[in-house]
């Protein structure tokens, strides 16, 4: 569904009205009656005839996703994946109120990236105290994933989104996402194997 | 499972010989009886009251993945996530042999990043008829995926990972996986969401 809403978003940029289940089976990859199904699910678009009213689609799905909620949001750790999520607004992009981006490198405290300046580390804590936080984008060295969620979670943050590839324990009850670039990767080449052994089978 | 290997990973390289399935269950945050029928799958490894035998179930897992099959392959596009992936050999740690890096911009071409040096992507189309490559890593700006894909495909490339955030359309046959920092990012909102709105009903 993260891949359907944001087809829809970028539809909506686009100016599009309305969309055949047909057409957004393709841009999904997916057959029209699946499409049909999925949808179903969060109401009636479809108009028969002219296919779905992307407005409301895009409407129902911002409130589906909170991407209408704003959730107050930190970064912590600008190296190259906070640096891409910096320079794209990419929290913002999806419905997080970024705050301000920490790091604990004198190389990189203080410098400006798109409107941020990144501030020390050592003052995350005091920040956490003074500002209600909702969400954490996680960019630490994997070393540190650890020791900076507890401080997180200790201090209100609800939600971690953990890019680091490290591994964390959090408290019951917080919210939390982990992206790995390896475990996708690792899962390529799975696939990659499984091609080349059935080929090698075949004789290609 | 790519959770699974990569802890085995660790665990080999920290020179652990036996784990049980207790507490590797308690690594991955499932039951020790997930962890016995996920691995069931693969043979027979464990040896009671010892646990599993990490040597063994490492061997076999790198099989598995083909990580031992170090399938040939290049990074184009050396942005932020580009860099990140050169400089921490990303790459290389999940079973891929890095031939080269390729970017457009003159800002970039010739840089040496990691003992990598950046190479012209003009020179991309080239490089693939002369250089069998199994793999490339897309880390392009988003408008230029389809075309770069294209070209990739078009050259004997099997396999695409795609971190760009853009849409793609390959030929039948190719091995592809879309990894997508917003769909990730979109996924934690819902759930943020889902819990924000669970605790304001029970007025917290």
């Amino acid at each position: 569904m993260t891949r359907c809403f944001r087809i829809i978003n970028e539809l909506e940029a686009d100016g599009v009205d309305f969309i055949s289940s047909h057409e957004l089976g393709e841009l999904l990859g997916c057959t029209p009656s699946q499409v049909r199904q999925d949808l179903s699910f969060f109401g009636k678009y479809g108009l028969s005839g002219f296919g779905y009213a992307v407005g409301l689609l895009h409407h129902d799905l911002v409130h589906v996703f909170g991407a209408d909620r704003h959730f107050p949001a930190i970064l912590v750790g600008v190296g190259n994946i906070g640096r891409e999520l910096l320079e794209n607004d990419v929290l913002q992009g999806c419905g997080y109120e970024l705050l301000a981006a920490f790091d604990s490198s004198p190389a990189i405290i203080g410098r400006e990236i798109n409107g941020f300046t990144v501030r020390d580390a050592a003052e995350l804590e005091e920040f956490l105290r003074e500002t209600p936080t909702d969400a954490a984008a996680l960019c630490v060295p994997e070393e540190a994933v650890g020791e900076t969620a507890e401080l997180l979670c200790g201090n209100g943050v609800r939600a971690i989104w953990n890019v680091s590839g490290g591994e964390m324990k959090l408290p019951w009850g917080t919210v939390r996402e982990d992206l790995r670039l390896s475990d996708s990767l690792l899962s390529l080449g799975y696939r990659v194997k499984e091609s080349l052994t059935r080929r090698e089978a075949v004789g290609e």
